[in-house]
Order: C-alpha cells, then structure tokens, then sequence
C-alpha cells in the first residue's frame, strides 16, 4: 500500500536523461557563472520603492514624522545596493546577449555603471511622487464609487500598474535593460493590465476596472487620459526586414492627446493613429484611422436580433457562446 | 569592479529631498498615529473565513467531526479580534476623513462598534455559507467540464470572486468602510474579476472563466444568473453637481433579473437598463436599453470582410492589430 | 474603549451554530480522513518541475554545467514522492465520488497507481523541454517588442500559462483526475489566461498579453498557432440529456489548424467550427462557423457614429459606458 | 578579484569522494527507506505539549475560558497524529536494530502501535499537570529571588529541564525507544541540565540555576527533593561483560530520600548509595557512600593557602588557574 | 498498517478533561484577557537593543556612517513601541498579583507608566555602551586567546551575559517588573551563565569560559573583576519569618571588591563575605567568611590517592564518578 | 489609557545622541563598507556541513543510495560559494586588523585565497568522517546508557560539540582566521562545552554529560580519551610582556596522553602539566603537576562534618550554600 522503492531506481538515469537535454544551444537554460537578475529582488525593490512613494498604507504601519526620516533612509540605502547589483546583472547580461559571448567576464565595470543607474534611479523619486500625486486625483475625480484618495493608493490595480509603469519608465529612460520588463509584467500578473515600459504617458492618468488593458511600446499618451478596461493600445502587422526578421523599434502603436477617454473593450491600433485632444472613443468601438480633436466616436446603434421566448432549440440554433 | 562608496555618501542628501515631498496636503503619504486598516490583516481574514465557509480544503487538512469544533472555534475566536481591530481603524479613518480632523482622538468608541459589527458578521456565516452552496451548485450544473462540485470550491476563480463579494457585501450592510473594498479590489487581483461590494446579488451565481467582469455598486442582480468572461455590467456617464463634482452613490449600474445569461464580453451599461427574467445576451453584445423577459439578443451576423489568401502586403492593408 | 469581553462570550455558542451547518450532505465541506490533493503542494510541483524545465532563471540561481545535475537529481526525487502522494489522493478521492462512498478505504492500491503515473510525467520531461523550447522560439519570433529569448522565459505571462498547461496536459493524458484542472485554474489566477488542460495543442504555440484568453476543454489547435489577448476558443450551447443534466465530454469547442493567427478579443465558437491552415481572423471578430485555409477575416469597417465636440449632454444622451 | 571557475571544476568530483566514504556499514550515516523519528517533529511536539501543559504563558496568547477548549482541542488533534508518527518512526527502528535487519519491512503494525502509545500519553496530561503544579510551588517556596509563581513557569530553566524529563519519563513508562532521549538532550541543550528520561523523582521537585546538574538513567529521587548548580548523581565504574561490553541497564546511580537537599556542586555516586531522608549535602561535597536520615554533611573547613599581597612571580609560583 | 480512526474519536473526551484541570486556583494556567509580557517580544528587544549597543556586528550588515543614523533611529522607534507595551503589561501584571485582582481592569494608566519607563531605558543607551566598551577591553586584557576585540563581541559567551545582565539591571533600576528576570534567564539559556538582573557589578567586568557561573540577587561587585567558568557567588541558608515563609530582598550574597579574580569553579557564599580588592581566589576554593584586600587564598596541596596501574577491580573498589 | 505621542518626539534627538557615541576609536561598533563575516552564515555552513558528515539524521530526510549524490552535490557547490565568501571577509578583517588599516581596499585577493581554502577544507571533509565515527564508536563504548550509535549522532550534546571543534580545527590548520572561533563559540552556546579550535585531540574522543568542560587553546590531546561534565584542562597565570601585555599563543594548557579517563570536575592545569597514558583522574580532583602513564588519581577520603539533624539554626551556623 505505498510508493515501491525498486521503481525509484530508475530515478538517476532519468536525471541524466534531462540533464542531457541542457545544451549551449537550447534556448531555454540559462546555466553558467553569470546571473540574471533575481526576479524575487526585482519584486523585492518595487515593494520598496512603494513604500516610500506612498509612506504609511502598506508595510509598515506606524510611519509618523519623528521616525520617517529613518525609515526611508534604512530603505534608500538597501534600494541603493540592491538596484546597483541587480542593474549591474543586467548590463552584463546584454552585453553577452549582444557580443554572442559565453562566458561573464569583460572589460566593462558594470557595478560602477549600475551604481549611477541605481543613484539616478533613487533621484527621480520626488518627481515621481508628483507625478503619481496627479494619478491619483484623477481616479478620485474618475469614479464615483471612490469615498477617498487613501483608497486608491491602497487598493486600485490601475494605480498600482501606473506605478509600477512609472517607476519602469525611468529605467528604460536610464537605458537599464530586462529589468523595466520584467518589472510591468509583474504588474501584469497582479492586476490584468499590460503596459509595457517603454511607453509615454502624461500625469493625471487613470484606469478604471483595467482587467485586460494592453498599452504597447511605442504609444504615446497625453495628459489627464482615461481608459477603461479592456482597451488595447495596440499596433498593426509588424515590418519584417529582408531575412524575414521582424523590425524591432519603430513606432507601431497610437499616440492618444490630452484629455481623451476610452472607454470598455475599445482598440485603437496602429503607429500613425492619432486619437485627438479631448476626443471621446466609446465602448468596444474599433479604430485604425486618426480622429481629430474634440470628436466622439461611439458604436452605430448595433446590429441585433432579437426574439422573445427562450427555449433550447432555438438558443442552439443562434449558438450561443459558452 | 564595485560600487564605489564615495557615491554613496549622497543618499542622506537624498533622503532629506525625499522626506520634504512628505507634506500634510499631500494626498499619497498616511503619516500619523492613527493606523489604515492593515492589508495583510484584512487579507488573512479572508482566508480565515475560507477555511470556515469551506472546511477541509485548502489551508488546514484533516479535518473531520473529532476535530471541526475546536478548528472553527479557534479561528472565530481571532477571527473576532482581528476584525474589531480592524474595522475599528476603518471607522476612526473614515471619521477623520468625514470631519477633516488630522488627529486620531475621537469620543467615539470605535472599538466598540468595530466588536459589535465583527460579531454579527461572524453570525452571518450561517447564511453565507447557505447561498454560497447554492453558487457551487450553480457552477456544477453550468459548466459541462466540471466534474465534481469540489472542484469548483477547489480551484474556480469565479467562485473565488463571489465568494470574497458575499463576505465584503455582508459588511457593505453592515455600515463598515474601507475594508469591503480592499477585500474585492484583492479578489480581483487574484481571479481578474472586479464585483463592487455595493452590488446585491442573489443566490445561484455563476461566472465562467471570469477575467474581465466587471460589475458595477449599484447593479442589482436576480437569482440563478450567469455571466460568462468579460462581461461588463458598467455606469453610463456620470452625473456632476454644480461644482463640476461627481455625484456619487446614484443609481448607475443595470438590473439584471432571474434566471439571466449573459455570453462572453457582453456589455450592458446604464443604471435605467433592466434585462427581464429569463433573457439571454449573447457574445459580445452592447446593450444599453432596457430588455423584456424571456428576450434574447445576439448579435446580427456580423459584417465581416473574407478574403483568401493571406500575405503580408495585403494585411498591412487590412491593418491587422497585434 | 476596548473591546467588551462579555460579547466575546457568545462565540462558542456562534461556534456551535458554524459547526451544525457542516452536514454529510454539504456540498462544500470536506470532512473526513481522506484528504483531497494539497493545494500547496500542486503549487510547488509545478515551481519544482520549472526549475528543472528552465534550470537558471528563478528560485536557484548560480547553476553551471558542475552542479546542475545535483540540482536537478534532488528535483527530480521530492518531485517522485510529491507527485506520488498527491496523484493517490486524487484518484482515491475520484474513486470515492463515483462510487459515492463516504469512506476512505479501497481495495485500490492508489499509491502504487499514482507512483507509476509520476514516474511516466518525470519521464516525459525531455519532450517538454523540447516542445517549449518551441514555443520560446515562437513568441520571440512574434513580438517586435521581444528583445531576447531570456525575457520570454522570464517573464511572459503568456508563456508561464502555455507551460503548465503543457505540463498539466501530460497529467490528463496519463489519466490523473484534478490535479491538471488545480493546475491550470492556478495558472489561471497568476496569467488571466484560461487554458482547459483538456485541449489539444501543437508546438511554437504563442499568446500575446493574453489577459482574458479562454481556451475550452475540447479545443484542438494546430501548429504554430499565435493568441492575442482576450480570445475566446468556446462552446456553443450546451446539449443536455433526458434529465434535464449536462452532457459532458463532447466536442465543443473549435478547431484551429497550423498556422493561424487571431488577434486580440476574437470569438471563435463551437466544436464544429474549424478555423483553415494558414488563416488570419482580425481583432474582435466573432465567428461560429468554420473558415476555409488561407482566409483572411476582419470586420467590415465599422459604423461607427462621429461627432464633433465633446459636451456632456451630448456624452449622456449617447450613453457611454464607465 | 573574484573566486576562479576553474577550481570549481573538481567539486563533482570531490562528491563522489564524499558519496563513496557512505557504506553500509558505516556507522554514522541512515540512509534508506526508513526514516527515523525527525528531530525537528519531536521539538514541536515538546512546545505543543507545554501550550496545554501551561496554557497562556509562553506561544499563544489571549486564552481565555471562551477559546481555551478550541486551542487545546486542536492541539490534541495534531498531537494525536504527529505522536503516532513519530513513536511509529522509532518503534520500526527499534526493531530494525535488535532484528539487525537492514530493509524496513516487517509484520508488525507499528503505526498502530504508535497510536496506542500516543493516546496514552494525551491521557496522562492530567496527572502530569497535577505534578508539574507541585514543582512550581516548590521552585517559589525554595527560591527568594521569585516573585511569583507565573516567573517559574515563564523563565526558570530548572522548571523546564523538569517539564521535560516528566514527558519524556511517561514515554519511557510506556516503552517508547529513541524519543525519550532525544527530548531530554533537547532540555540538556537549553538549560545544561542533564536528566536521563529513565531516572524517577518524586513531586515537589526543585532544581536551582541547575546549570550543569547531571541526574543519570537509574536515580531514584524522593519527594520534595531540591538540587542546585553543577550537583551530579551519577555512577561508579561500570561493569562489563566477558567480552569487555558494558553491561546496560543495571541500577548505577543513587537513590535519595524525601525531603533532601544537595547544594551546588556536590557529587553523590553509585548505585548502592542512598541519601536518606530529609538529609542535607553541603556545597562541592563528594559522596561515595550511603548517608543515614536527617544527617547533614558539609566539607571541612577546607585547607586553604592564604597570603597577603599579589604579585606576579607569587601567583606565577602558585599556579592559577585560568 | 495505519492509525485507527475510531481511536480517534476518544480526543474530545480528552480534550474536556484536561479542560477541566484549568481552574482559577491552578498556578499553572494563565487564562484571562490581561495578558503577560510575550517572551518573543523580550527576545526581540534584546536583539534589537544589540544591534543598536553593537551596530555592524551581527544581524544588519553593511552599516556606515552614511546610513547607521537611519538603522537607529529605525530601532528606537520601534523599541520605544514595542518597550512601552511590555512594560506596560508586565506592570499590570505586578498590579494584580499583588492586589490578588483577578481582572484586568484598573485605574492606573499602566501604559503611559510604561513609556516613561521606555523613553528612560533608551536614554541610557550611551552609557551602556560606554561601560559595556570597558567590559570588551577587559576581556580583550584578559584573554590571551583572543586576537581582536571584535571577536569579544561577536562571540563571547561572557560578554554576551554581560551585555544582557546590564540591560536588564537599568531596568530592575527603573521598578520594572518581571522582564528583567525574563532577559537574564534568557541570557541563562544562551549561555549557561546566570547573573541576576538585581545584582551590582562595576566596570571592566570579565567571564571567561563562564558556563556554570552563578550570581545572585544581592551581589555586589566592584570594577575590573574577572571570573571564571563555574564560580557561584551565592546565598547562605535563607532566613524565613514567623509562617516559615521565605523573606524575600535582603543582602544574601557577597561583596567582590575591585580588581579581584576568582578562578574555575570557586565558590563565595554568604551575605556578609566580602572579597578585599585586589584579591585572588584560587580554582576550587570554597569560602564563606570574608577576605582581606590583596589576599591570595588558594587550596593547599590537595589530598589525593596515587596509585599505579589502572586495572577494573582497583578502580572498581576506588569507586571512580562516571 | 495610552502611550503620550509628544513624549515620542523625544526620540530623534535620542538617536543623534546615541549615533554621535559611535566614533572611530570606539572599541564596540563595526561600521564601514567591509564586512565581517555573517554569524548566521557560518551557522549555516555548519549546519551544511553536518548533514554531509551525517547524512540522513537530521535535516532533510528521505536519503537513500538514489539520491545521495543529488544532496551532497548540492551542498558542497553551495558550500563552496558560501565559504569562499565568509572566509575572504575573515581574511580582510585580519589583513585590516594587523595593518591598523581603517578602509577595505588591498591589492590582495581574498577571494581568490578564500576559494583556495574552502576547497581544501571540502576535500578533508572524507579523512572528518572518518575521525568522528571513531567518536561515535567511543561514546557508544563508554555509555551503558547509549542503545545504539544513532543516539550518539542524533542527540549527544559531547558528540555535537566535537564535531564543530574538529571541522574548526580544520580551519585553523589552514590558517582562516576568525571563523573557527566563531564555530566553536557557537558549538558552546549549544552544548555548554568550550573547546578552543587550537587544541590537538586525537580519535576516539568522548565528553559524557560534558556541560561546564573547557578544553584550552594549546591543549594536546591523545587517542581514546574520555572526559565527563566539568573538567577543565585550563592555563597556568599568563605570562605578559615588558609593556604588561599578555603574551599570545605559547604552550599554556596540559596535554593528556592516549587513553586518558578525566571524571567529573577534575581540573588539570598547566603547559607543563602532561597525565600520562592511560592513567585515571578521579572526580574534582585538582591537579598543577604532571602525573606518569597508567596512574590512577583520586581524591583522598573528604574531610566531611557530618552531624544528625537538620534545624535551622544549625544550617545557618554550618553556612550552606545556597
């Protein structure tokens, strides 16, 4: 009535069996001397840098004036050498990728290099406070449904991805590779929303519900923009070059000016779509064109059938998704 | 080869800049003595009462009739306690914010309407767990890949979700703030379902698959409704008072009646909409008109442009968004 | 101002009230001495088995070609007793549902059944690796946003769902009862993406974003198929039999042969709709009938209503969504 | 500026060295099938017992009349089957052992045994309390630096060096091998107090600062016995057999009477010697020999040197220790 | 071959009866919502206290002069916190035993008693450690086996004694009940030295090896004293009054004037025994009346029997300790 | 009813005061950007290292002959890393501590002299186990109470605390500094046995009970010794230099030949001091000379006052220790 010990012998072999599939060639090891960022620090300095964009609403409670001076200071000095180390991988780890090389070792000092990225980094943090402060304004003024603005610094996932957007920003500003990416697909994975870092956006941004919101690389976004869930950003077939290899870089997504709302389940596509000031796209519309400023754009009054009753055959015959 | 230490010695600097952003008009910093309810604490709940509403599942195996009692009893006793603390920050927050007081001092003894709220949520769990068989039971009978009812307490994020909303709601009736929305915004962060704690829902609910639905505070849902992913239950445009203000509280979301079906990324939007008894909305219908009972409403067949062949030219044409 | 300790002492007598609830005939608790399969432990099956799958890039870092074999062979052996422990318990509890048995004893040696069927998932490991490293490939090759195959690995939502469905699949192929299902929901929770371990899948398999995908238990899709977000893969109308009970198990769900691309929001419904080798179906099409090979499908462009201005009385007799 | 990679090289190889030095008849490895009782499962098992043993004092607070009866319940509950464990654990150890069989097959239903074993030893918590109880009032009464008798229970080592051995002495009592051990070393490591679970002792039992109090297998220890600091009771010379074994098992060790008291660092030994009743042994006292009731015996006036002045080349002469 | 279920389902049987031996008479049960100090709490205040007496030591590596100043002033806010409360209980506690109050209540404000106390305890911080750095050099001084002084406080058994007995004396100084005792019997565990949190000790102080070394209640000892492992500085018989009660805080142990050194395993005993300055007791020594300054007091030539030859019967009839 | 949060705003200025005791000079701080190394990773290492001496005891279970080369593999690449880490840092200490040096930098490479030296102390790590079984085998010979070598692996506080000292000596025969000490110190604060890593023993060794002894740096120690609780084997007064210091590292402690029995308390003195082989020192002997081979010590009958009796006022006359 239990597990047969002879059976666990083949155990070994079957070790070797798997260890032979790692290869230089394969894709999807990463064996060698030379690490990749951790992805539990990467998480570990976003919770950090939360807690002192916001001081006060989540890790540690307690926070008042006598002591939190000590307590962002304990924080910049760790985030100070955990971001250096983890930028430093980083750096080290593209520069292999693009010179092809196997080996870790290079000329380059890249903790040096980090450091200033991580310092950098840490500077920008009043401004990103302030930009973060109009964020959040403008979901307390978007949603009736919010008594404060403590709520959404404490519970919206929109604002938790803009926040993390925001911070990911800065390092694809830096010219820090892997880890801005890997940051927003952590948000990704907290809240349904996809931006990806390498996008602009202007303050007062503010995303409402956010489940299945995709905002692509290249768009550019205004000013006190507004965006439902399941809108995407997206762009149009990609170029490939002569060898059939897509064009990685080019502007491929829309440009949304100040003001603008979209609304649930909208997609706007394409690098040179540009959705103008003001402009209001409505639910599940579908766009690829420009819109000019001060424009509402909603779905014609739709298309349905209707019928009164319901039973089975005929709900089979309309086929209904399941 | 290192970070180099001299760099360092500007993080104090740093921090000062950083602590100066902290100001008392400051919307993004909770400093003070008087604590926010604590996220990992109102998360815990949670899963404490999980393990109540459901027991033998998840956290705490091999229970059985020798042992229940003293589980359960455990767990209502730190139940109560925790829950009093905690919806008495709630109410001292919400007073303060109320009365624009900076301090935490009060006559009000919240604590004692935090024990008082605390007890009668934990003699709700009776009835909770009452409707949430008849939700199980609903999933059972509506999803033809289910095999068990176990499964669907096991692993169904969609009874996730309705599970996190009966409990929020039960403390919406209960005047408690805050915390019923910090419960909901975390389920929906788990399962990409977004069901505001102000909704009423009635018994037999079912979402499948889920990601994406949203449902809004003021919807009023019958009994035995189904929704499928991407559903939205959403507000039309909101009303403002003189001041340019949100109005909030105000009938916004529809009313779906019983025995409803709502097909996958269907929107109904608007707080005079009402779906009557029994209808069925199909697939990605948008609907922002009342409907009879015994209606159903699908979607024309759509206009689709087919063409064979498929090659790059003629897509970019087509403006395939990616 | 504390709470009162004389309330405190009704809630053993709440206890009583909580614990007569849990009946034999309950459908949601588990009493008893047969435990179902831990969730916990599903979970760190499926962390273990990506450690041995991509070796390098979470939990453990600092592996080389010296120690990798160690790494993998102590795997390897918690992964046997694990997967044992956990496959007996499901099929033990499998066997108690259909024979609706109340206790836990069995001729059935499950442990030596579940140990056989763990030692065959180990053994499929290779193959896993190899067909992975496929769909690596694939998702590089389809996003101009992708900088290297390392960041798939790393951090692709998309990619993390493929890969436990893939594993969950080997278990539905060997026959294991409920863990897949525990497998992929979970999976579903961390990706917003719903993949049925039911369905069929061919290699170089990609979803982009893929928050709000749902692929059905009886799906079966071809080669080098590539997802948008938002896809639905689903049923029509469910047949039921003569008691009014779900018919389980037929093909529901559509077909999609090699090649084909469906872009983000797409609705493909019903087990006799085949979508033909090479084919393209554009953003937000909605489909229930099958399309030859080689077809492309867009919407026709949409009727959309355009206004210039954006006032809100306009905005409020036009309904939009919030 | 780092370590070289090179050198790393030999480690598999320094493995295999390792790995090869395991053989089975090496005597200080346990590889197999068969695992033995888990020292960290014993701990807990000790801290579970002292949460019941002395509810509210140390893990596990705000118990109160309320809740009491859900903590110890489910305690039991887990000691119930962590016991049964164990003790199965050490009985098939046992019997390998005596057996010198080298597989853990066998016909004997240990678990079953281990249940039995474990019950009995729930049961005994009684009494255990009953006599626990006479110990701590002894400590107050013997102690004029304690303040109460919460202090003892809270932080007197002697207390728990005691608690201890009267947990482990019920196992012994019950024939329970290994277990008992391995609980009294784990008190000897905390408190440097070494009591050999086989020793009997009497109720009203105090030791003092006990740090280095050795009590061996075969002691017998009346009633309201108080020990301090450093006292041993040990053995005299050992028998051994016609093959040079020694002879295990055989009463070593002396047996002191009711009402005794043995100051710091006396030393009584031998298996004949007996201290009788309500005797007095003085501090750094040596005892080889039976002592008759109500006797008290002190050093002589001890010979010392004594001279004026300190200097180096005297005390050089003399030959202190350091 | 596994545990019985129907045994089982005596536990609730055996739950009750042990209930049932919790009673308000018994002296080892502490039920009731006025909780005693948390052990972990008090370890974790000495913990936190070392960190800051020792900064760089031990838990928080990489401190420097760039980030020390935000670390401490981190671990005084939270010490202060944590302080108050605990004191705040303990006084509570005392407040009860001695009115014999078996509820909580009171009209002292126990917890602003507590913060003074605190605020107190943390102000002597500089002196602490000024004294605890002449503890290091004596050690240092005294220790030809010791290379640099960090390794005296990184560990030091003695010096550890040393710095928890100082911690807990300022507290016994400033009337706080209970805790102290708890530090020094923790210390006790730690290390095998056990000073009482009462006695009075100069600076320079030094333990070398220190297991065994007792100091008790009303000791008072002068600067640059040096002892050895085993040395107890201890009470004569105790006095008890008319109820043949113990009379607890009177001077019952001796005086060590400055400068003296007390070798391995010596024994002082008596309140009215004071060692002159400058004195050296020998290893072994046992003294009870008091010495002269600049004495020497060694053993004479000690007494023993030398035999040649070691064979069984002769040691046998010697009777040798085991 | 609470603590004053004025009174807290006391406590930056009380972290300036204490922060300003930190200076260069102060003998009690380790602030800077060079480490020392981590006492918990040293524990660690320990800890690594046991489980490779003594496969299967303690912390991971399950090992067997499939398996055990994945275990150790594992831990000795990690134990490769971690000790090339934790003995660079120890190096630079002392290269600092010896050129008075206040800043981390040096042109030696430590790392580099780390690897060398951990690697040499992972390939001795054969010849260890091969020593420490001639330990087990002692223990189990010299204890009737031992049923089986197990006991002596699992639980016996002598055996733990030879096999830190032998892995420390180690260290010491390769010149790391620093950590041995640490290693031996920590094996002490476990066990209550304080043996300097400098001290020779050879096979065979045994330390029954073994609280209190204390085995000095320049110890000799033949084959098959046996010691019990509290032996000392101490230095003579220290000899000190022209400047008054002492002089570090000559031969200050005895040496005890092959087969050597030491019983409880003796105490042997002196670099001079050699007892001879095979010889027999009885309990609490005190002995300063050397003592030829097979001579067997005891003390001479004890001068006792023995009186009939036990009254107070007698005890009190008679001074006993309390």
């Amino acid at each position: 009535m239990s597990s047969d010990f002879r059976l666990k012998e083949q155990l070994p072999e079957l070790t070797e069996q798997i260890v032979a599939t790692y290869t230089p060639k394969d894709s999807i090891n990463h064996l060698g001397h030379c690490p990749l960022p951790s992805y539990t620090a990467v998480v570990e300095i976003l919770l950090d840098l939360k807690d002192i964009l916001y001081p006060g609403y989540r890790r540690k409670t307690g926070l008042h004036t006598g002591n939190i001076r000590y307590h962002v200071g304990s924080l910049i000095d760790s985030l100070h050498d955990e971001l250096t180390t983890q930028i430093a991988r980083a750096l080290r780890h593209e520069s292999r990728v693009q010179k092809k090389h196997t080996d870790c070792e290079s000329d380059v000092d890249f903790e040096a290099k980090g450091q200033t990225m991580a310092i950098e980094l840490l500077k920008r943090i009043p401004e990103l406070r302030r930009i973060l402060a109009t964020d959040v304004q403008a979901a307390f003024d978007g949603d009736p449904a919010c008594q404060t603005t403590d709520e959404v610094v404490f519970c919206y996932p929109g604002f938790e991805a803009i926040t993390v957007y925001r911070i990911a920003h800065q390092l694809v500003k830096l010219d820090v590779p892997f880890i801005p990416r890997m940051m927003t697909e952590w948000a990704h994975k907290q809240t349904g929303i996809d931006i990806h870092p390498g996008a602009t956006i202007g303050d007062h941004f503010f995303i409402d519900h956010g489940t299945g919101v995709v905002i692509g690389e290249t768009c550019e976004i205004g000013r006190r923009v507004k965006l439902y869930q399941g809108v995407t950003l997206g762009a149009l077939s990609f170029k490939t070059d002569d060898d059939g290899q897509l064009i990685r870089g080019s502007k491929r997504h829309p440009t949304i000016e100040d003001g603008v709302v979209v609304y649930a389940n909208a997609t706007i596509l394409g690098g040179k779509t540009t959705i103008g000031k003001d402009s209001v796209i409505g639910s599940s519309v579908w766009i690829t064109k420009s819109v000019g400023p001060q424009t509402t754009v909603v779905l014609e009054k739709p298309q349905l059938k209707v019928r009164n009753g319901k039973n089975d055959s005929l709900a089979d015959e309309m086929n209904f998704q399941i």
